[in-house]
């Protein structure tokens, strides 16, 4: 099986013109077969307050109203999205930006109104493994933003690491993958105030120790979620850290295995 | 060869979603291989304005400065692009959306500047046929806006009946193409007054005639020559007229061939 690379990069990354231009470089030298998923960050909250539109946030979550759609298709899919792919083209990486739309590369739904309305939030139900696959032959190097479609002509917003464990698990029929999470942090910390106490390996039985003693808490522990969901069905392994771990393969970071 | 067809919505079609939505349930029935070439229309006026980022024209050209730039990109790239994609995968036509970054499918230069500085507007060099080919045979429809790269990492504002004609021609190669304009009018009209008064046939002879009679005038000499580029290169034949045309083949418009 060939190796693929799903690498998410934060927020963060693509608010900061320099931090994106040196991260894409790091990419677009990365070996072999890899895809790219991304968010806009604060640039949408940004062009949304420009325009007097307020960004409406419940337990963390964006809650996307027709208007704030807009924003994001043209914040994701179009500032964000073609400025990455025109900066990896000028590294000779043939990236091709997408949605989840194009191709009908990632199928949603509209997520179920329970007590929150999250208005146009998509959850994942089918990636198009197939199509993705004849990009990455075509030696196309995919870059997608954090959006899908319904098939009935809504478009939809959709959380980034969800996209790209999805993209993970969905493409593990065909390549041994490796999915990259990448963040303002090093790795998983054994000790919150050192940044460099990173745990380099967690497996499922490590784990549970770490959340009984405490040392893995709040915000983390969806994260870590994930990446056993991701793990649990079929990607080899999922690293988390700084995307500088994508340079030095022997640095700090995090890996996460069954 | 297999036909192969490329249809340039105007921005009349893009502004107006009842228009548009008739226009893409047509453009999905389309028999065959197609193209489908948009720009953005007033939409990017109306978000620059709405930014306060005045939209400088001239001589009818828009000049590209770098916030006009990032609109277009929104606009284009995002909104306009993603929301036809979805609209068309909900009719079963598998769109996928480009700009001419994307998979380093249009290559521009940016404008020299001499008296005039367009700013970031992009003339084409080059169109890759062969990877546009490539998504054609995945069954995918390319949906282009209306912008370019320079391959170092800039994004540039061309002018999608220029795109559409610069497909049109490199697709040449490898099929028969027919390029479509779609524009306001039943195509090129005999009387300016009698908007029926459609011209069936154009050729390099009758052109003349037309020109020296005085019945072709103003903005529609520049049209016709673009078409006439498009066929003197190799494209089969170039239909301008109401996008309605694509519906009924005996209908009215005016067809420009050798």
């Amino acid at each position: 099986m060939k190796k693929l690379s799903i690498i998410k990069i934060g927020g963060n990354v693509i608010e900061n013109k320099q931090e994106l231009s040196t991260f894409l470089k790091l990419f677009a030298k990365l070996d072999g077969l890899k895809i790219l998923v991304h968010g806009g960050g604060k640039l949408a909250t940004q062009l949304a307050t420009k325009l007097g539109i307020q960004s409406k946030m419940v337990a963390g979550r964006r809650i996307t109203d027709a208007e704030t759609l807009e924003v994001i298709t043209m914040v994701y899919a179009g500032l964000a999205n073609k400025n990455i792919v025109a900066q990896l083209q000028a590294h000779k990486c043939n990236a091709i930006g997408l949605s989840g739309a194009d191709g009908n590369m990632i199928q949603a739904h509209k997520r179920p109104v329970t007590e929150i309305d999250y208005g146009f939030a998509g959850d994942v139900d089918d990636v198009n493994k197939n199509i993705i696959s004849k990009l990455l032959k075509a030696d196309l190097t995919p870059v997608f933003c954090a959006m899908t479609h319904d098939g009935e002509g809504q478009l939809l917003n959709t959380n980034a690491d969800t996209i790209a464990s999805e993209i993970a698990i969905a493409m593990s029929a065909f390549y041994e993958t490796t999915l990259y999470y990448c963040f303002e942090k090093k790795g998983v910390l054994q000790n919150i105030k050192d940044e460099d106490s990173v745990i380099s390996q967690i497996n499922n039985r490590s784990y549970t120790k770490l959340l009984n003693e405490g040392i893995i808490v709040d915000g983390m522990i969806p994260k870590i979620d994930n990446c056993f969901y991701a793990v649990e069905r079929g990607v080899e392994k999922v690293c988390i850290g700084h995307h500088s771990m994508l340079a030095t393969k022997d640095g700090l970071f995090t890996t996460i295995t069954l």
